[in-house]
């Protein structure tokens, strides 16, 4: 079995890539060949297989092609411009976002037109395709009405991967993910960054700033639950699918207050006491138009599991990041 | 006042050319030139200011920033490859339907980039974005999930519609068209034809045939009224809409048997005899499909009115297709 991963050298790809390595899929049918993709090169697995690692960006012309040319089975397609540079470059969101996963989806198509190939895609989508004005519990027939370029991108996705599966051009599962806690790596600039960091850096034995209220209520998944769900997307039998093929996951909803809870719980509370109260009107105004809460009850009829609560998380990062070393 | 209309050719781009050329607009700014476009020529309209016709394909390189080029005050984007076209014919659907419709968008963000522009752009959508599962009465924050190429197309042209809108490159309202019945002209091929024939040709003295059972339920809007949601859209004040710039219509919902009752008070219970029963599987299953009532309170709130009732529909064929006569 042949993996395609476009989008391998991010955080999420480096994980799924390991996992592919490690056979955690598919029970009897291992993969034997996997083609690791991104605008930089990716890095080697540990992986008994055959591995190509390619630097390209899918966007170009003739990419595509070439990355489906010898008919990937199972193809992940986790790139994507991320949603602040998405929206402070128009462009090139449109050409990354929209451009290149139509391309991937034209390239597999024509491949069909050849020979029958349908091969399993599965597309990363965000929960950033919902937008305000939303009930506190979104359910899985909410309109998508995203606020941003980025999720606007994300949502176009989704209608291709579901026109493209009706046809029968590929046999696409979309994956609305949770915003990701607790990230690995240094603090960056997304407005989301701060859920991670005030867990992460605190870990770490290092300050973190919280720019808004405690009371704020968003909905999570672990890198390890993340992984999870593409991985099930990628085996799962779609056949009850219908043509709604994107579906929100099971996350945890929890409030800044909860993610606090559970950190003192993980690590004492001169961990909490960290953390640095520094409200950011922009951010709490951002903040403000993000979903809290879902109910993806379709998700959970169809296998998918999430993280079985905030301490979950906290754990599995411990175990993975930290090398299951608690803070004194 | 400029006025460009794209798709000028077609039934309701044609009625709508006529209400724009008598004046019936934007109160004291009339219109003081036309320029009508669509793949073959449109026709002079009966108007005293300045008339522009144009054949051309609006998805060939070049043609959209062409028509936008002395910067049209208002765009009427009615072009479209219609549903069972665009179902036959994959690639030509989303050339016309996405490639056309994102290069008009892409025009219009150009000529901003230049110099302040933001047109008043309304883009016709269809209830096609829907599909099942829904419930009997969708609401305004159903979820699009199209089961056609065409529908799917005309949803992300939505969503490009309201990005393009919230970045402020153009003044976007879609209009989520009703079936229009009762369409004047030929039968066509059209599996919602019959909701037309079945009043139409008995109208004519000619008999018709009813593919489905009586008890299908559909939503519906007179060519007149549809206009009406047009010229509505292309005047209203848009500072309320927010980020949802796409919206169903008010429309009217009824049975075929209640659509026949309509008939028999407006040409007797003869009229009436002249439809066939023929149920066709094919048929009946994809009316299935089709969304059957709305609860429009945006659409309502926002000041557009639709037909007061399917005997209404009736009238106002009889009164602007067969001259206000009514069968004997």
């Amino acid at each position: 079995m042949h993996i395609l991963v476009i989008g391998a050298a991010g955080m999420l790809g480096r994980k799924l890539t390991q996992e592919v390595a490690r056979g955690r899929t598919w029970g009897v049918r291992a993969a034997d060949k996997l083609t690791l993709v991104d605008v930089t090169k990716p890095e080697q697995p540990d992986f008994s297989g055959i591995v190509e690692l390619v630097a390209a960006d899918l966007a170009e012309p003739g990419v595509a092609g070439q990355l489906v040319a010898d008919r990937p089975d199972v193809i992940f397609h986790l790139a994507a411009i991320v949603s602040g540079e998405a929206e402070a470059d128009f462009e090139k969101g449109y050409r990354i976002n929209l451009d290149g996963t139509r391309a991937l989806f034209e390239a597999i198509r024509k491949q069909g037109a050849e020979r029958p190939y349908c091969p399993r895609v599965v597309f990363t989508s965000s929960i950033a395709v919902f937008g305000t004005p939303f009930p506190d519990v979104i359910g899985d027939d909410h309109v998508l009405s995203p606020l941003t370029s980025y999720g606007t991108q994300k949502a176009i996705g989704e209608l291709l991967l579901a026109d493209y599966s009706r046809r029968g051009f590929l046999d696409g599962v979309g994956v609305r993910l949770p915003t990701i806690v607790i990230r690995p790596g240094k603090p960056n600039k997304a407005a989301s960054g701060f859920f991670s960091g005030i867990l992460r850096e605190p870990l770490a034995g290092q300050e973190a700033v919280l720019p808004v209220a405690e009371t704020v209520r968003h909905w999570f998944a672990s890198p390890r639950a993340a992984v999870g769900f593409l991985l099930h997307a990628a085996s799962m039998d779609t056949s009850t699918l219908g043509v709604r093929r994107s579906l929100n996951m099971p996350g945890v909803a929890a409030t800044v207050a909860e993610e606090i809870e559970a950190l003192k719980r993980a690590a004492g509370d001169a961990a909490a006491e960290l953390i640095r109260r520094e409200p950011d009107p922009v951010i709490e105004e951002i903040v403000a138009g993000w979903p809290r809460a879902f109910d993806p009850n379709r998700a959970l009829s169809l296998g998918f599991s999430g993280d079985a609560s905030f301490d979950a998380i906290v754990d599995s990062y411990i175990e993975d990041e930290l090398g299951g070393l608690r803070p004194a």
